[in-house]
């Protein structure tokens, strides 16, 4: 039977064998649900950077771009990481070069991985669903908050867990302690969250909206799929 | 305030500063319960060595020696590492060396810390009361599997959290999560950790009665605290 793995942030990836596995990054707040909110308004690719000298390097070549650090939008560059910036219909079709504190660096640090796709609870069901029509073993990394754990994505994790603990072994530990969590939590996952590190950080910046929104699930049927170094939209069936 | 945290297992401990703290090495199944247990039969000394060759070599100086490994002795050392070896009496007075695969190596990795002592649910209110009446800043250290996160040595860190976050401030999400676990968790351990990776492994190796003691809280007084390089008796008043 398939295994369903959780690398609780990237520091521990070396632990994990990745080949021939289907990695699922999550960078819950905000990098992995602004990437599902982008391709859901039909943006066309996004390339994923670890450095901001990449990202500015794309943008000089005629890219779009989009770059975070400590929660806030870098100067120079034209897109912030709240996914509300991603509903923007002119983004339909476009590339966009994009670094973030956290969830770029986990994408790039996983591409060894058979597949690497990107989940968040927008498009949590479309993962699960498609998690099942595959026979490989997955590992869902969470991107965490400067090579530390945190709440968010741990909670994300756990739902897919639990979504797939009857089809899937869970090897780990880690991954029975996501899924305890998802169940305590998932009635009322703000409330839960509200004295998270992450979401104090973000709530000290004013974006509580952002918060809200991010952990909305289910509302995209779209699943970023890492493609020769950049994401589009996986095309299944 | 003085702050918690927890380092969720010791792969992590470079992303904190040990400088300054108090540091609590935590490996339930089971090498500081033993550790625990004996110093609360009298043992004089532990030397806690990372290595089977250092282990060795103290043994050739005329040391008792104590080694596992994959949770089983190793061959040619005089104790394992069961709880229920470190109940005799024979042991009072005596030095010993031991290394074992996890806990140990959590020990001598974190010997830059102000103080070393060493938590197990057998001495959590030992530890819990100590730690009340000291001003420094608190590092909950899991020992982990190999390097990876392990369920009952958050529990342990939760319990610690959960005691002190009154008096506390807790500044990471792996303390916030670990107290939710143990909160889930407390009024059925055995249960809630049936599941678990190291439980399943010991059980494997008919192990259960140490499971069932290693989760026991409360029942001896005594806390080890590395003083160069050894394991001795904390003496508080």
């Amino acid at each position: 039977m398939r295994t369903i793995d959780v690398c609780l942030t990237p520091e521990l990836l070396h632990l994990y064998n990745l080949e021939n596995k289907i990695a699922v990054i999550v960078d819950v707040f905000r990098a992995t649900s602004c990437m599902t909110t982008a391709f859901a308004h039909d943006i066309q690719k996004i390339i994923p950077v670890a450095q901001i000298e990449e990202c500015k390097a794309l943008q000089q070549q005629g890219y779009l771009a989009a770059a975070e650090r400590n929660a806030m939008k870098v100067d120079g560059f034209e897109l912030d990481n709240s996914p509300f910036s991603y509903m923007n219909p002119s983004l339909a079709g476009k590339t966009l070069a994009m670094t973030t504190t956290n969830g770029t660096l986990a994408i790039t640090q996983s591409k060894t991985a058979r597949q690497v796709i990107i989940g968040s609870f927008l498009n949590k069901k479309a993962v699960t669903d498609y998690l099942l029509t595959q026979s490989h073993d997955v590992l869902i990394v969470c991107a965490g908050w400067k090579g530390k754990y945190n709440l968010e994505d741990t909670l994300f994790a756990g739902a897919v867990v639990c979504a797939l603990k009857n089809d899937y072994i869970i090897e780990d530990d880690s991954a029975l302690a996501a899924c305890m969590i998802y169940d305590s939590a998932k009635y009322n996952m703000i409330k839960f969250i509200a004295h998270s590190s992450h979401v104090r950080r973000l709530a000290r910046l004013n974006l509580s909206r952002d918060i809200e929104f991010c952990l909305r699930e289910d509302i995209y049927d779209v699943i970023p799929v890492l493609d020769n170094g950049a994401l589009v939209k996986l095309v299944t069936d």
